[in-house]
């Protein structure tokens, strides 16, 4: 198959996070790496492409992931017996400080990359560890996966494990700039870009937050960190930070904190002030919702319906190893029916999420970190997944929102039979 | 292999609920469908016996079931917007009804046994429909699969869907002595029995629960049923049973809510009171915990650590299709994850569930239900299963508390590569 094509089969999208569009038996054409459309009848204009026959098949667009940490792969569905603070000091942080040997960062990001190439999810915003050479390796591992891709070393200076923690804030930002350079200098990457990485407001001192903005701005560099996952973290920045309003505000000081300058996701978001929401409106910083990590925590249940409500951008997180499961369609069960515990457990003012919502934040909710992606709107990147789910039958014909419904829910019973980002099949990467 | 054999392998099991027991390359005996132990080194007694060498595998009991309908498998997955009674009069009662024609339960029902033949359970506690001849039909399937079963004919003669509903309580009485007359005069089931399967309170009228518990004790059958799931359900149990003190009492004036005589799994219990916590504990009811169907219906969380602090008995529901997963991985699971958000949502005093104490759930709470089942004490029932986890690698060396986490929180990555039931390999009938 060539550059451009037509995909055949049961075309299922969102068009909003209400609006699921699904086409039985329908045409999906990619040009040049994007979608020209979605079409009943294959317009004259398109008959002369290659056309790729999936009749019977779901196509989907691709998920996409905006919270995960790669070096936590390793130990994932491990050590799930305590809470956020104390979890990172026995588990995550250990981990963590292995990756400044490559040869065990070669290993463990193999698993990691190619679990993730196999997997339903096309993008992801990724935490590396606060090592470069490690970084880099992630990133080059990335790259030929065919997968598009937000890494980020880590920054972190203070209160963490004295075998991974940066010895200050020059040296982490020296590292970070280094890092940043290297990438523009010598990578030529396709898939592949930086994103900036201050840990949480815990590890990083005020002196690296300075510096970490300075080198925001001088290379344009989006931003990941996290917000408000555990009451006992939340404290503790209270402590660290006595001046701020709350957590939000600790980032905001230092500039770290969205607005078009500054395209931002912050992970959890589970205990909320009204006054921060105000503010991630305000500056269209994204929520990664992880609802299992922050069940496997013991964290809570951060209220969606809130979010979606004042119009801040949501998309889904799998947090390995907070969460077991890379898969996205996985998270998606799991936002449903954490949101359904939040509406009958904390307010039966917040409704839980439709499973078409669900759907939404895990492919265009996340993807428009990302541009135009998650969706088969006209001029949408084409990241497409084919699905083969004749092991999900039924004593009778299900309806195209069924067949969904059961992929979202039991996605390990389906064959994963083609996998297209921007428009190339990572899967089968000799066909293209 | 023989009828006497051992198993060699990484064996797992629970000896209470709180004592995992591990044995690397350690010995399985099992003679004549028993366990005859575990031993690190095979005893020369048992030197003759065919040995199975599963070097490598993970060992572990049988799973237990012990609340799944069976006619709701056809929908798993569907339809799951609505809570507990409109959800029963929109998806399961319309589903139900179809079970009149046996060619339909023929395949419904065919499907249903298959996925539990291959999955990792071992044992269930089902509900059929009210039909006679569909009922038969699925204990004549699940005898053919060699699992263990308890089957349950559902009683319903009012408040349900007119096509389902039984005519009276003298018609549903006359049905059911007739299917349980059935089984014990045409019947030779070795794995399949009798259980009586008053639906619930809403659906059983006075007569019938009366006429209900002269059937019990005529044939000493056991009984299951659901109690408390819904705050809409428990208020209308209220009206209906205006004179019972709670949900509870409203079985136990018919004599249907437990004691020696009357054996008897409730599914559910989110919403109990502490008086009947006190009861259950004295007549030893069993909870059936359903914590991925609690979350889907928008039901709660049950407080488990309440009925085990109590010494109430508690084993894991799929309760499929309130649940999409028949396999009971996923339920200790969900049932770890739902007790970390009671704890934080709702009460701190009630601690999490370790992994340890829901592996035992999964397999010696529920099993406590069929006798001694799963575990691998001496004298247990030989329920067993070899598991590949080879697909769950990490850079580094996992232990077996390690390796069995995995498997519980990532199941569908594993080959269930043989299982036992009662000394017998179900997966590959041929070579036994």
């Amino acid at each position: 198959m060539g550059k451009d094509f037509v995909l055949k089969g049961n075309i299922c999208y969102s068009k909003s996070a209400k609006e699921l569009a699904l086409v039985a038996d329908g045409y999906l054409v990619c040009e040049e790496g994007l979608c020209t459309g979605v079409f009943q009848q294959l317009p004259q204009q398109y008959q002369h492409l290659p056309l790729e026959d999936c009749t019977g098949k779901m196509i989907l667009p691709g998920l996409v992931d905006i919270h995960v940490h790669a070096p936590q792969y390793a130990f994932r569905c491990l050590g799930m017996d305590m809470e956020l603070i104390e979890w990172l000091s026995h588990y995550a942080f250990p981990e963590e400080a292995k990756y400044k040997d490559l040869a065990y960062a070669e290993k463990a990001y193999g698993s990691f990359v190619e679990d993730l190439r196999q997997g339903p999810n096309t993008r992801a915003a990724v935490f590396a560890t606060c090592h470069v050479p490690a970084s880099l390796l992630l990133m080059d591992m990335l790259e030929a996966s065919g997968l598009v891709t937000l890494v980020g070393k880590v920054n972190m200076d203070r209160n963490s494990h004295p075998q991974l923690q940066e010895s200050g804030p020059e040296a982490s930002a020296r590292d970070t700039e280094a890092w940043v350079s290297l990438i523009l200098t010598e990578k030529a990457y396709h898939n592949t870009a930086p994103i900036l990485t201050p840990r949480f407001i815990p590890s990083c001192s005020d002196g690296l937050m300075v510096k970490l903005k300075e080198i925001q701005q001088k290379y344009g560099l989006p931003v990941q960190s996290h917000l408000s996952e555990n009451k006992g973290e939340i404290a503790w920045v209270r402590e660290l930070c006595p001046d701020a309003a709350n957590y939000s505000a600790a980032y905001d000081y230092f500039g770290l904190f969205g607005g078009s300058d500054t395209p931002t996701i912050m992970a959890h978001c589970v205990w909320m002030e009204e006054e921060e929401l105000a503010l991630m409106a305000e500056r269209q910083v994204f929520v990664a919702h992880c609802p299992q990590s922050n069940m496997n925590l013991a964290s809570g249940i951060a209220p969606i319906r809130r979010f979606l409500d004042r119009g801040i951008p949501v998309g889904l997180g799998s947090d390995v190893a907070g969460g077991c499961h890379t898969s996205i369609f996985r998270a998606m069960s799991d936002a449903i029916q954490v949101s359904k515990l939040y509406w009958r457990l904390l307010d039966q003012n917040e409704a839980p999420l439709a499973i078409e919502e669900a759907f939404y934040l895990g492919t265009m909710g996340g993807g428009a970190f990302f541009g135009k992606v998650g969706s088969f709107l006209p001029s949408y990147e084409f990241d497409a997944l084919v699905i083969d789910d004749s092991k999900l039958e039924a004593p009778y014909d299900l309806s195209l929102n069924e067949r969904l419904a059961r992929i979202i829910y039991d996605p390990d019973r389906c064959i994963l039979e083609r996998k297209f980002v921007r428009g190339r099949d990572v899967l089968h990467k000799a066909a293209l």
